[in-house]
């Protein structure tokens, strides 16, 4: 990866160019069938291909059993599904091991257990989380509570913001101005799920005690982006399986295995692999450590699918399709007049994309014009993009865009936007 | 209800006589199709209905969308049909106020909501939690977690555990004995996963202080009986949606609205309804409180459909033919020699039945038992059945029935093990 160019890591150099992502695609998502919607709101949440819906249908037509539990056909084949899908997604996010990979409710439940289960177990007073005010509420929330948790018990843990660029990254030399001596974790979006930045942290490489942990919120790059948890030198990753094209309501962990030794349980029930000691509960070891209770079974089977789906278009040409798809946005909304675009990429005059463009229109509320954009038929998101620092009422229109999405939808977007503009 | 028979509440005095469960029903469960195959394992999951196969086909098929989030109409329908299907699980427990339901990733989570988001708000040193080991491990292991939590930041609170009868019922005798200044919480399951035995504390009242709070685990009672929050006492009850035929991932949550102001959030994130604030994070009140994220939306879908199914066949008359189905398999395997049962009405000759029977077979091991069976179609639990005090290698079969089972099946398992038993 480039040392001064962070963005570089999300295209990888391959030895081959990659086939593009075909229009034919769209096909497989039958909520696209109508034509006179263009869903501009994939950073909410993905269409589901065909392939996700049968398998999920599939798991309540046929052998419907619990997983882990039964001894009969139903359910043990059911239980070796679940940890096949789990070498899976380990595979396609770049873990080592399947040990690594947790399956959780979801990216925010994955954020709180990272608070819950490494915080409470490791964090002394005094210590300090770095992160971003100006991420998604699910990677500043879960650190306020753990903050809070250990307050009412009388211990104080240090929470230190710092700053986003004027491209919608985290700003990197003022992390490395607020590191210090007492910093345990550094936390970041990925990409950013409102300016499309994309944040690697490479360049603290080699300029920050190793020991402290790197935690990268996924939810956004995730089936966007190829992502590698070992080339971010990630401790702890989260992953957002219905924003990848899987069913809502599943997620992804990963936890570097250095740091198992260092975590306790979270959410304990049944099949959790923990029992109760002389002195309180042991854990028989990860990933079962962090899993209790029934899981979202259908929606861990839904990631197969949507893993086959990335896999067979090539996560390099899904980002290369994204990143055609927001220059050619950015390209058309540059010239509206009153439009400001958010900090970003384009805000930055920076020639990638990700996938996500956010804007403000002069003399239109943002949730004024999310209305009428989606009485035309353009489904985008409109308002403060559950980023908890934002100001009561501030809104901007964000774009965001996926596999399923054509430079013809992009072009009719933008007309329309700029006759809203001159009228 | 009665207050020396509290067994008598499952089937609550009705004016009329149910009409019984028709032998058709099955029809609507596809994973049923096959003759062959006796499922017995409705105490791990249920199996589906059409109705809510296609409810979780159609949110993936048709108007995709993120729930609270977006501004157009995809978005807000939903969110419209998420906060009426809240309307209607209050209806369907008996709780008074729809915002007493919080929408959770299941029972285990539910269960862990309590002990985090209540224990670590309210708990002091010296308080005490009174629960049965022998309960399910999503039970007994949240407290224990709990305890660990604030043990690690030097505070000390006590779990008292307490018997369960040969009925399989809380000893509330034991309970009473047990009961102190220092009493803060009562736990227990409504209907035990493995004896069977139901449990409505009926005989606390007035003898206890009032300001004890009540904790069911319904997961085995929703859909199985007519269970009503408010006949109970609860200000706490867990419901697992898998296990009321919607699909898993999804669970119900009953916080009575006495406890609202003495709850901390819960795995905050998007769209909690919490915000930073000075002196940390500041709830917008129930149930967002204990939300964030993106839930498992179809899987609360999923619910209508289950109640529905539900309300159509009467829940009086499920339970009806559940207690119909418990006593014809109970009155066939009490003469199979070598048969011992577990606690639980069979066990102590009460004329009740809940629909769960667990056994061991004197000669062969639970184990090796449910091979045998799941060889001749019967799908039953065998194991140590999630009840964390179990000793290693201790097992038993468990059958579980519901309103998809019929007399013939009850009465086809119990010769096939009568006949194990003799050969």
């Amino acid at each position: 990866m480039h040392p001064l160019r962070p963005e570089l890591a999300a295209v990888p150099v391959t030895t081959h160019a990659p086939t593009p992502v075909p229009a034919s695609v769209r096909d497989r998502f039958p909520a696209l069938a109508d034509p006179a919607v263009v869903y501009l709101d994939s950073a909410a949440t993905t269409q589901k291909p065909q392939a996700v819906i049968t398998a999920v249908t599939a798991y309540h037509s046929a052998q419907t059993a619990n997983a882990g539990r039964g001894t009969y056909g139903w359910a043990t084949a059911l239980a070796a599904r679940i940890e096949a899908i789990r070498g899976r997604a380990a595979g396609f996010v770049g873990a080592e091991y399947p040990d690594e990979i947790v399956f959780t409710s979801g990216a925010t439940a994955a954020l709180g257990a990272i608070a819950h289960s490494w915080g409470t177990a490791q964090l002394a007073d005094g210590d300090e989380i770095l992160y971003s005010p100006a991420d998604h509420a699910a990677n500043v929330l879960p650190w306020h509570h753990l903050r809070d948790t250990m307050a009412r018990f009388g211990h104080r843990i240090v929470l230190r913001p710092y700053r986003t660029t004027a491209a919608g990254e985290a700003d990197v030399a003022d992390i490395l101005a607020a590191v210090g001596p007492r910093t345990r974790l550094i936390t970041t979006s990925h990409l950013h799920h409102v300016y499309g930045g994309l944040t690697t942290l490479a360049e603290l490489r080699g300029r920050i005690d190793p020991a402290i942990l790197l935690c990268f919120d996924c939810s956004q790059s995730g089936g966007h982006l190829p992502v590698d948890v070992r080339d971010l030198g990630a401790d702890f990753a989260v992953f957002a399986g219905h924003k990848m094209f899987a069913a809502p309501g599943v997620g992804l962990l990963y936890c570097h295995r250095r740091v198992h030794d260092r975590l306790r349980p979270f959410l304990p029930g049944g099949n959790s692999g923990v029992r109760v000691g002389a002195d309180g509960l042991v854990g028989s070891g990860m990933p079962r450590l962090l899993e209790g209770g029934t899981a979202n079974i259908p929606g861990i089977l839904s990631l197969a699918p949507a893993f086959d789906l990335l896999d067979e278009l090539d996560p390099t040409a899904v980002a290369a399709h994204n990143r055609e798809l927001t220059l050619r946005l950015i390209a058309r909304l540059r010239p509206v007049p009153g439009l400001e675009f958010l900090p970003g990429p384009a805000h930055a005059g920076r020639a990638v994309g990700y996938g996500i463009v956010s804007f403000t229109l002069d003399g239109i509320s943002a949730a004024d014009l999310g209305f009428v954009l989606a009485d035309a038929g353009f489904l985008v998101r409109t308002g403060a993009h559950c980023v908890p620092s934002a100001e009561a009422g501030a809104g901007s229109v964000r774009v965001s865009t996926h596999l399923y999405n054509t430079l013809d939808e992009i072009d009719r977007f933008a007309a329309y936007l700029t006759r809203i503009a001159g009228s």
